[in-house]
């Protein structure tokens, strides 16, 4: 039984991923130029139901920053929340790669930006040299607090992008655990819903190394030129891409990447129906956000649980791929002894 | 048989290699906060002889670029040879991680800088605000052209290194291809001959993702807190940082790394001996660079070997870890069979 | 009569600084070569009366730009004033400059930092890679609000800035009002209280093109020698820095700073004490923001006053050098005149 | 009698332009928001006789590399000279700007780039992602060593930059020099022979302080916006525009700038007649470089001519507005006593 409860980071590799990259253990070209990178596009085309640009990025640090140096000048803004992994867990990695284009942090339920307060940001700034003009919107989905965006809540942040011609990106960090809680299609969460660029997360859902950075849209082929020209110069055109490649593949090729979401959101249900009272946000993905004292905190510890503190009188727990219902539930069953107790 | 000698990235993955990593397959912290990476300074410490503050990292060209900004300011220059991988095959990566320091590129037989080259550029700085001043050296052993400096070599440039100040850095991307050449301790072709930072190659050498950057001497762990902030900033902190540690660890625990390069070495020498007359460089590490005229290497590539170019009537072939003198026989027979023919 | 109110910016030049102009108009050495460039660390040393290295600058921006990125690095944190110069007037130049650092916007009455808003921001920065760290703190005196910090004020700033080892920029685009209003020592309100580096500006106050920017302390000959760098790397080391070095002299030489500064300041208060209810902020420096309808407005524009609007309902009237409490009576009775009316 | 000879930056301001900073001495906007700033547009669209977009500028470091931003991204590269000014004399600030672009300096007479030496580095530019695309031209006229391209020259390179789809910029610190020499029209060494972005100096030849930097062509407007940003960002928006604008206008309007530049031209040509053997470079505008051996550049200067030396047995003479063929007629016969003594 996994007991870790800190991070979908932790995890093992997922064994159909680890076959994929055997099976891509062999001779082929360097770089991107091999037969696994080069089936990217048309494997996400599919998946998104229009043609999509892709790329293989290490990490989603740097598909973020990629991704928001293809829809910013350095002298532009980018809209987001301010609890967003770009603001908050990335060491100012959208400043390094965007030369220092201006987060225009905004606070919001959830984690979730609302059209009212961005518009009401953007009614702050003047159109004149002096002022940084926002440029892009960023937005997480699910989000830091395991929130998840419905297509119509970012279809109405997309309608602000594009009449305002902000290029409109998604940290999808947790896009699976995203689409398998809506169980919508791909394609209603994203372009069809404004979205100009996505990172595309593996990791968290089971991958060893490598996300995915998608562009939609007339302009993806321009903005995917861009940021292989920014992934190279940034250091992260791996040698052997076609490890990176083959990874990704072996997620969407047979839906791996919704049936490893499933079951970490499964296992997440499983443990907020043992505590609704102590769920500080909505559990729509695979993170909860309980309300927990030391004393319970150091209960749940003893008891071989272990999972981050947040701030005060709070605890993150997040579930992950090789979780479901009954994995978790002797700590549902620990939670709830908390409030039976 | 494996056909291929364009490059040292096309190979697969050396299987030890491949059994770290399926080792490594198990819950563990985050990031960097695992066993795996925890064990890399004393790895390399006692592999060095000394000291040593070592991270893992994507890419060769973010080992170098990111040791190049903790030597480098901003205003500064980082004299190298013409041909460095820095100057002609990073897409400018050193000036985006260095945001904008100037590489002062200078000729030199083998793709290697002399001191005496390097004296006469400093010669020509105006020690005033109008002139970017020097402030580091880089190197590449072996070079591109498969060249390699001895510990001589390099101290003669960490000696212009120390007397000015400057940082010096060595690309290792086939370090280990150098040593076995020469035979020699890895501290003797580094800190003891004033090396600051190293990068230290491991995937052309049989990993599959992941290089080691080495920081010794008195400020290595400012250096190496430094670098793990630029890590991060540029999107290289993997979230599962395990799976690049356990690769590197298993390269240099049982000295795979140099079994692995005295294969390459020992491909290139058999490949040597049958063409002396045409090599336009010493071969001493992993890679030829040899006169070939356009129906000779269709001759060749007819017979199924495949290389690059090298411009007009030159080929560059290189071997790897995954084969030695008898494997690469074939070749060796079909390029003598070009001059006995 | 000068009847605009709209900006210090608008003035015409003090006739003291035009006559420095003129008796420097005549053959020296180039960029900071001069003898007029030479006598600036003295004159600012007598006049702060603690060694001072001195650089004239451009402007404003760039002088705060320069000091931010002597103070920290690409990947650390300035905490500001979320209405501070720097993050709302600049188009992210200090992005620019430091290459990215995070400007970390704290609110605060009349644009005025608390120790207490600055230790809670700090308290919610983990001390790991992922987050961006707080390096310095900036603030600006007299505020964009026309509020002046007291020495204690400052030196409760710099005891943080001291204790967590961060760097202290102060802007003082207007520091001659506050320290006029204060009737201070200079030093008292920057070195002593743990000021770094003062952005010192006199266009504002009567000049035509430069400022300058201080370094106090230990460090300070190091920060200017690279303010140095990037004041010529930024396009800042002007051909004839003479005719910007002879207008700062002629600004400190026999207290003109002052004089004018004082001239300014009165007209404020003439103004203030027209309209004591309609004040938005304690009027301590040259600007008043107050309280004014659409027609209140049109009315003020109908004499023939000239002023910014400051949002709906607010106005921004800003005095100068050129006036004192006399000149500015016809707007002193006129703004009594709509509270009378 | 002037008897500096070692930079143009030596002079004091032209007594008409000192007479337009006098004129501008009153209220007006701030910024570039007043109307010597709006008249700049339309007096340099009349000198060029085709629309242009215009900006007063700082320094010429400032102007080139903003011009460079413009036309070049941070992963691209700028063909020039390679004793060009940006290269040698701007401390990196093109890699400041540009955040990152590559010189790519090459060797050719007089400085002056040939089509031929721009064709021979384009070929060996992979078009992949690991090598720097060419994405500028840049040149200086007249060059570093004196000396001036054609209007036929201009435009040989003005055709290998628009078949390849680079920018083309203009270093015109002394462009007056070169129109004086050629007596041809501005436009036919700019934008008829492709140019489109051009640093038109002022300061050099008459000026206080200020450049301006020129854009032609159909993108002009676009790039003169995003140029705008640029300016403010590196904190180049002066407070008091108007005063450079002002400068720059006097300049201009009445031929100022010509008549200067033939009086400084005529000075040289002066000096180059009596030393016609000992010319390093042809004479084409207000620079010398003259072989003089350490005894005979003491023996000048103990008769009161002050020059820079230029390497071992050199020296480097410089003219300027305030002189001509009279008034260096002492220097004049003083060198032509070397070489009949």
């Amino acid at each position: 039984m996994v007991m870790h409860f800190f991070s979908d980071n932790a995890t093992p590799v997922n064994p159909q991923v680890m076959a994929a990259i055997a099976a891509a253990d062999r001779a082929d070209h360097g770089y991107d130029g091999d037969q696994w990178s080069a089936r990217l596009d048309a494997a996400f085309s599919a998946l998104f139901e229009t043609p999509v640009s892709a790329l293989w990025i290490a990490t989603g640090t740097a598909a973020n920053s990629i991704a928001l140096a293809c829809l910013c000048p350095p002298y532009g803004g980018v809209i987001c929340h301010e609890e967003a992994h770009i603001v908050v867990d990335e060491c100012g990695a959208p400043g390094f790669f965007t030369h220092g284009a201006m987060l225009m942090a905004l606070p919001g339920e959830g984690a979730k930006l609302s059209p009212e307060a961005v518009m009401n940001r953007l009614s702050t700034i003047r159109p004149d040299v002096h002022q940084v003009p926002a440029c892009a919107i960023s937005i997480t989905n699910a989000t830091e607090y395991g929130c998840v965006y419905t297509p119509q809540e970012v279809a109405a942040l997309g309608d602000v992008a594009r009449a305002h011609g902000f290029g409109f990106h998604m940290d999808g960090a947790r896009f699976a655990n995203a689409v398998a809680h809506l169980d919508c299609a791909p394609a209603d969460l994203t372009w069809r819903a404004g979205v100009d660029a996505l990172s595309f997360g593996c990791v968290k859902n089971g991958g060893m190394i490598g996300e995915a950075l998608l562009f939609f849209g007339p302009q993806r082929e321009a903005r995917a030129a861009q940021a292989a020209r920014f992934r190279k110069r940034s250091g992260h055109l791996f040698s052997k891409g076609r490890y990176l490649a083959a990874q990704i593949l072996a997620m969407i090729d047979d839906g791996l990447w919704l049936t490893n979401a499933r079951a970490a959101n499964g296992a997440a249900q499983a443990l907020a129906r043992a505590i609704p009272t102590r769920l500080m946000h909505p559990v729509e993905a695979n993170e909860l956000f309980v309300r927990l004292d030391a004393v319970e905190a150091a209960a749940l510890r003893a008891q071989g649980f272990d999972f981050y503190d947040w701030g005060d009188g709070a605890a993150r727990l997040v579930t992950n791929w090789s979780q479901d219902a009954a994995s978790v539930a002797p700590l549902a069953r620990a939670l709830q002894a908390l409030d039976d107790g």
